[in-house]
């Protein structure tokens, strides 16, 4: 297919809730945008910056909601872009972190439409960060393993049967569903001791946090009452957040 | 020490190199900042947008320049905060991700400073997705791996021993000095044809990529004259940017 003028598809990461951590280049995109195509974890918020003119289209998983496909956003993409628009894809966290934002570039691209990237603040590094816990820290870790816990078939990753075995700093998306798969892998490698947060709507009003070790974890998210969409960080540098005085918690936002 | 009114740390991710990738906020509180101390990998444009009356200073390190150890940086933090001054303490990526931010944030806090993190777009994650490589995507890799090659005490990290047997995208930074190690490490383990690209200054007009295997890629940093700060990533994400047509390189800024 031959390149169509003006149209155009830009993938922009909406950072991990708080709308003031997209990027300066992401937000002047999207308000210029003809059209936007959201997920559910992007902050609402977000789309009062958009032209008046601007389409905005939910596309995300939500109860009592009709689910749209990969396929059927890739088309909606393309079916847009070919009236000569602008379209946004605007994902939570970044948009190639588990975000599917490489399938639909490549689709579009293949469609002979230009497309840009704009990356996101990922939830894996940024929230737990806010919560006063470095994905690395000299001494203590210096690595970082980002893994969704729940493959595509529904079963849990077999990187976690090896993350188990080393030093680094692990955090995992989609995985509360998980949980006790998880504290099961930890426990046979006798890693009962392990420091472990799980963080749920992190950088939002709503954020939920949940401490303990692999021992505890379990109870402390039922008394907590924390559930999915949340990320979970296991390692050392959990027990940093403990040894400043006054966790700051003034960084949430609306 | 008792809490000093209006004093105040802000640690801020400045992102890849491109001024237009830090965070809507980041770039809010940089305006205000009474004093902005930076970092080599940091964009020099970024720091028009102070007030006219602040201070700027360079503690990076460059050749030829006095080199601040950390502890004196701390310090400069808390003596500059005890004037009642912001310090916005501004780091290339993100001050989590191998930037000794939390040494900094801590000894600030535990002066009775308050503190304030602002995450960044981090190198590993954005410089490649800008070149169209995307740390995962589905059926290709569903988790991916980040590391410091070279270790505090100058020596080849020991995780990369583990990440060289996993289907994990491999990134690595601080390793253009170990290349040569990491090669061999491969080819040990039979992973001679791995995709490789090696980035330098990703994201600024002066970006350079260099594609290739295990096998090809020292070859590769010789020919296209590739040096440190560079970042390396490793997996067979690497190929999918050849999946599409017109890699766009039209992301650059100064």
């Amino acid at each position: 297919m031959s390149m169509i003028p003006n149209s155009k598809l830009t993938l922009i990461g909406a950072g991990p809730g708080d709308p003031e951590l997209i990027t300066v280049k992401g937000k002047q995109v999207l308000e210029q945008a003809d059209v936007v195509l959201y997920d559910a974890l992007v902050n609402l918020e977000m789309l009062n910056w958009t032209k008046n003119s601007a389409e905005k289209v939910f596309v995300g998983k939500r109860k009592d909601h009709h689910e749209f496909t990969q396929t059927e956003i890739n088309e909606m993409i393309v079916s847009f872009a070919q009236q000569r628009k602008h379209v946004v894809r605007l994902k939570g966290g970044d948009p190639f972190v588990f975000g599917r934002g490489f399938e639909e570039l490549a689709y579009v691209q293949l469609h002979g439409i230009p497309t840009e990237y704009i990356p996101g603040i990922t939830s894996a590094i940024g929230v737990p960060g806010l919560n006063r816990i470095p994905v690395t820290h000299r001494g203590t870790s210096e690595s970082f393993w980002v893994l969704t816990a729940t493959r595509s078939d529904g079963s849990l990753t077999e990187d976690i049967h090896i993350a188990v075995k080393t030093h680094a700093t692990t955090v995992l998306l989609m995985g509360m569903h998980k949980l006790a798969d998880i504290v099961k892998l930890y426990l046979q490698n006798n890693k009962g001791d392990t420091p472990i947060a799980i963080i749920q709507n992190g950088s939002t009003e709503h954020e939920k946090i949940g401490i303990g070790t692999i021992l505890t974890i379990e109870e402390v998210v039922r008394t907590q009452k924390l559930s999915a969409p949340a990320i979970i960080i296991i390692g050392k540098v959990v027990s940093l957040r403990n040894t400043i005085e006054g966790v700051v918690t003034n960084h949430k936002a609306p």
